[in-house]
This record gives C-alpha cells, sequence and structure tokens, in this order.
C-alpha cells in the first residue's frame, strides 16, 4: 500500500500527523512525503520542521495520496496542482484534512462531490462545485475529507477500516490510545461558547497562531 | 513562553505534534525542539522526520518542559536524562506524553507522584517510585503526564487552560476543529474488543507498526 502525503511551506502540522500516525500503522504501509523539493518543509504555527522525503518528480503513483491543510495552500495553476491531478488520476483514494479540500476543489476533483473542509472555510467549497457538508468525515466515492486539523486521525481510521478492515483501525486506534477527552467542549461552532467562535470568525488568521 | 520539547531517535511523532499544535498557539509561546544533536530525528512508525533546532547544550531553561513517548525511550543514566533534570529544576511545568513518563521517571523526577502513561506500560511507572493513575490525564503539582500518543493533545488543551486561560483553550481547540468522533468505541483497553487487547498485549511491538 503506497501513500503519498504531499507537504508544501507553512502546512499544518498535525493535518500531517495525525493521518500519517494511524495510516503508517497499516499493514505493508509505505509512505513518502511529497513536495516540491524533498528536503525540509516549514510548518505553520511555529518553528517545526518536516522533511520530504522525495519532489513532485521523483513520487510515483501511490494507492492513497492524502493532501494536508496549511495556513497558505497552493490553490493558484503550478506544478503542485499538475501533480495532484495525475496522483488523483493513479490513486485509489484521494483525501484531505482541513483546507486540504480546497486544494483538491483547486485541482478540479470535487465537480459535484460531497465535501467536508475547516469549518472557517467550509462554505469556500462551493467555489469549486463541491457540495460542503459539515461533518467530520465526509466520504464521497473515492474521496475522502476531514473537516479541520484534528479531523484527520478521524479520516484516517476510517480508512484503514474501509481499506483493510475494522478490525485493523480498532489495533490501531487502541494502539495510539485514541479514546479522546477534550477537557471543553469547544471543538466546533456549534459547541463553543458564541464569543469564542465570532472572535475566530472575525481574526482568521488568528487561527493558527493566537 | 518558553517551551522546550525533547525529541530523541525513534519518538512517536504524533506524541511531539499533538501538544505542539496546541501549545504553539499560546500567545507568546516560543517553542525549541531539542535533541542531542540538533539536526533532523527519525520518528518510530517510519519514514517521517522532524528537525530538532537545538541541541541539549544550546537549549536555555523554559517554562515548560514536555517529554514524548518513542519506540526506544532514554532511559539509561546519560546525556538526555541529565539534561531533563537540570531543564525541570529550571522549569514551572514538566510534561509527558506515553511513555515519555517513564523517561521521567528515569529521571528521578516522579518518586511519590501520580503519574500516568501508555497502557501498557502504566505499571512500569512503580520501578521509579511513581504512582500509576489509569487516567488519561494526571497532574501532581508542576507534573503533567499524558496516557498514549493522542493523549498529548487532551494534555497540552489543560496545560494552556492552567498556563494561559480555559477561553484560551477553547479558542485553540476551536481553531484545530478538535471535536473528535473516533469511528469506533476502541481508544483504551476498557473499551476495545478482547481479542483486540490480547493481540497488543501479546505483540507489543506491533504497537508501532503492525
Amino acid at each position: 500500500m503506497k501513500i503519498n502525503i504531499l507537504l508544501y511551506d507553512q502546512v499544518t502540522a498535525l493535518d500531517v500527523v495525525g493521518p500519517y500516525e494511524v495510516l503508517a500503522r497499516l499493514p505493508g504501509a509505505e509512505v513518502t512525503f511529497v513536495a516540491e523539493r524533498a528536503g525540509p518543509v516549514v510548518t505553520d504555527a511555529g518553528p517545526l520542521t518536516l522533511v520530504a522525503t522525495a519532489s513532485l518528480d521523483e513520487a510515483g503513483p501511490a494507492d492513497l495520496v492524502l493532501v494536508p491543510g496549511g495556513y497558505a495552500p497552493p490553490l493558484r495553476p503550478g506544478p503542485i496542482l499538475d501533480w495532484l491531478r495525475a496522483a488523483d488520476a493513479a490513486s485509489t483514494w484521494t483525501a484531505s484534512v482541513c483546507v486540504g479540500s480546497l486544494i483538491l476543489g483547486a485541482a478540479g476533483l470535487l465537480r459535484g462531490r460531497r465535501a467536508t473542509s475547516h469549518w472557517l472555510t467550509l462554505d469556500e467549497l462551493t467555489a469549486y462545485a463541491a457540495v460542503p457538508v459539515a461533518e467530520r468525515v465526509v466520504f464521497d466515492g473515492k474521496y475522502a475529507t476531514g473537516a479541520g486539523v484534528s479531523a484527520g486521525i478521524d479520516l484516517a481510521l476510517e480508512l484503514v477500516a474501509r481499506i483493510a478492515a475494522p478490525e485493523i483501525a480498532q489495533s490501531i486506534q487502541l494502539g495510539i490510545e485514541y479514546d479522546p477527552a477534550p477537557p471543553f467542549e469547544a471543538g466546533s461552532p456549534t459547541k463553543a461558547p458564541g464569543p469564542i467562535v465570532r472572535f475566530l470568525r472575525e481574526n482568521r488568521n488568528l487561527v493558527v497562531r493566537l
């Protein structure tokens, strides 16, 4: 099972590492981190650097292509969107986390498809003729999209259940002790206190760094 | 707020990046990734490489020191445990994720303290005179320990609530859309199907890679 995870400048680290920690445990998984150039890629929230193991040209086709979100997602025509279209043509599954779905949309892959995104950008999916769905994980055919940042863990477990078996997903879930217990009920705009939702709506740039 | 996050060979990526994604959003946070040598550090589940921004000698004191778990945690006397004792002497908070609590224990920091760890290693805390507590996040004075891998997100949100304010923690939680919805109830040994719990107990090495 070949898995290509796209990296780009100012990617969100947890969008990458949440699903990675699940998908890398798939029996037979071979994960490649793909970026315009192999080497260090700076993430958006601060000093963390991840390392791409292959350039766009070097990365071969993969069964699963995962596109994480980030502060400055590559939405304009260019090598990344070209690569993504080719990668999607060869994939069994194409997945995204957070505003990664906007990148899929910009590549023209979500026309008429149901998809999700970070709650602050969900409506922007319509610009790419996708159908926004306010759910944490949305499947439409081979396209699997997750909501904001941390949703990548839930997305990846559901992918593993479908790719391998529910028992494999459960084994991985227990291995990473994913029995979440957030100290607050504030993780979605329908649950968080109104002033906090408004604060983030009015200060979107602070979503990355308060 | 200076935050030092320890890295070492075969660290678990999500142990690092879960809390990082939360803590880096603390207003005024300055995160440093500290390892024996600055530069690339290979993680345990596959090809992901993180980058340490300071060596043990270069890293200054920090208000918060975070020790993630990994496949081969440094539990023997050596430079990492020496550094950790000095870092702890200067910190306001000392925290761990997963078997990171065993590293704190090996450094002699948890004697008589309540602490948690990955469910498979919880009992091993007694070897360091700590008191194992089967909870997801455990605070004892300045020591905050989290259970396995994914528990670092919950731990970090609770730390932010105590360091800054609950409203800041809630804003960060909403920013990373942490409204978890695991597709299975299998994240703890009390919830997962018995055969899966037994399988992992009997094949501990598979926790890292099935």
